[in-house]
């Protein structure tokens, strides 16, 4: 690493992000279960168990669709969800900024115990301090999650997509990431954005009963599509190709996007999965998150191919193909 | 509750703390698990595990005897270890303040490998996030652990303190807290006061040893021994009988505490374990704490008593009883 000093595109998900986690954390930490660098940890204890952990700092804490506390439960009952793991038990720690009122904590504590309700998952242990007035900013949460696996079938595992399999995307892009940006730069678009932000277990369940053998999940949070599938891409040693007419984008999303100069395709997802299954499986798989309440907008979005390894490709609307990259700047900080 | 904002004293760990658990988040997350309000949460899950997590923000990042990493590495540790709970897993998010020095992440996270090292634990999965200069202050760590309690004997626990019981103590209390007092504010004495953050798995695992039979163990971190006391007497319905002269404070220490009109049974430890135990095997436990490194000065400190039930007791140097009760301000902010 070049860098002396911290940057906010350390925390965007993007390339600085895979620097500062391969050029430090994993030179410090490295052992078998961290390098896989799945969403969760898998670990053996008795039964298989998925783990994962994940700090929230949006900025602003309530939003369309959404709020902190609601997106710290759906961030971590997802990551469980992409690894095929049930989610058995939740913690949340709180930062929390001195002079936040009680009124709001109750507001965002009341969502997490919605969003764990639908989840069907409990909130089983905790921890709270409190930091004097500017050295954090109101409520930061970091959840994390213990998952049960199934005995009975390998896990989704981002290593595993293999030429020949097909792409599915659950819905629109980008919805999430335009929604905090829109609430806390003060944007009004001709209607209000709102985020995607979902628990997508029940989703995931549809998807592994249509196709037990399903390769990868992924949620595509941070750093939107493009870093995600650049990193399954890269960890399955494949090229994934998508076409952009096929990825859908909400209308509102698609013009605020264009007003700001930004590419939908690395806005962050709170609700999204992405699954890459046997091709033989697609339309199985397509059909059950079509019929799902939090995949109706499902596509096939691409397939896999063997080369250029570690490559993604889009199809244009024009019918040409462009290097997808992961996004190396930091595009909109604190959307989670 | 009465207040209608998050106060400092709300983070301290005692009576207001107390107050914002169980006046909030135990009104919306209540469920079996998480009522037990142990330190780790106990799940089902195939074999028997315990579940915790910790977020820390200690002011300052470096302090004699250790920093935020070792720091968080030890929290959590020593959570799983007072349940009973061999350490199998942890993970570690982090959230970075925007200009923070890579120089000081590297040596908060190799403090961190070392700490997990000891103690025999990986970090296997983790979070980064970023957020703008003045939005956090420096770096706060978020562990969580799961731990996998043995099938053979029933796990210690806050609510199993009996009368007769004895009430042993692994050292010398308040060097945490006042460590990081002195190097916070500056406050220089004859001698540097050493924080005894330490990875107490390995103590634990000499006292269960002992001890199968444990009644509770619990690392007095947060309000000190004090708060820690008065958990146990409420959570088991006893009274705990202590004698301040059993107490070891190091000199250093008592002077530091009485300069600055601080009662040494408040202030944080986080390399200390308290362990009640059946009268019989009092001095198998204290001898097993003695040949630890962790536990040279371990004593015992009390007994416990049938009433008043969840009360404490300080008996005095001078022979006289009074009630110690749980801080109920904020004695020392972001101590971890």
């Amino acid at each position: 690493m070049n860098d002396d000093f911290i940057l906010l595109a350390h925390g965007a998900g993007g390339k600085k992000s895979a620097d500062l986690i391969r050029g430090l954390f994993l030179k410090h930490f490295a052992n078998p279960t961290l390098n896989a660098l799945g969403d969760s940890a898998l670990i053996e204890g008795g039964s298989r168990l998925a783990f994962t952990t994940d700090s929230f700092v949006v900025d602003p804490i309530f939003f369309p669709g959404g709020d902190i506390g609601k997106l710290a439960v759906c961030g971590t009952v997802n990551d469980l969800a992409s690894a095929g793991a049930k989610p058995i038990a939740l913690s949340a720690a709180f930062i929390l900024e001195e002079g936040l009122s009680f009124a709001d904590l109750d507001r965002i504590v009341a969502s997490m115990k919605q969003a764990s309700e639908e989840a069907d998952v409990s909130i089983v242990t905790g921890d709270t301090k409190v930091v004097a007035r500017g050295s954090a900013d109101r409520v930061f949460i970091t959840t994390s999650g213990i998952g049960l696996l199934s005995d009975e079938r390998e896990p989704p595992a981002p290593n595993r997509a293999s030429p020949g399999d097909a792409v599915i995307l659950s819905g629109t892009i980008a919805d999430h990431g335009m929604a905090v940006m829109a609430q806390r730069e003060g944007i009004r678009f001709a209607s209000e954005i709102t985020s995607d932000c979902a628990p997508l277990y029940g989703l995931v369940g549809c998807v592994l009963e249509a196709s037990p053998n399903v390769h990868c999940m992924r949620d595509p949070t941070r750093g939107g599509l493009a870093a995600t599938l650049n990193e399954l891409a890269a960890q399955s040693g494949v090229c994934i190709e998508v076409g952009e007419s096929e990825i859908p984008v909400n209308e509102d999303v698609r013009v605020a996007c264009e007003l700001l100069g930004i590419d939908p395709l690395h806005v962050a997802n709170e609700g999204k999965m992405i699954a890459i299954v046997p091709a033989d499986d697609a339309e199985d798989v397509l059909a059950a998150m079509r019929n799902h309440r939090y995949g109706g907008r499902a596509q096939i979005i691409g397939e896999v191919r063997e080369s250029p390894a570690g490559r993604v490709h889009l199809r244009t609307a024009m019918g040409s193909l462009r290097i997808l990259d992961t996004p190396s700047g930091d595009i909109l900080p604190r959307i989670c």
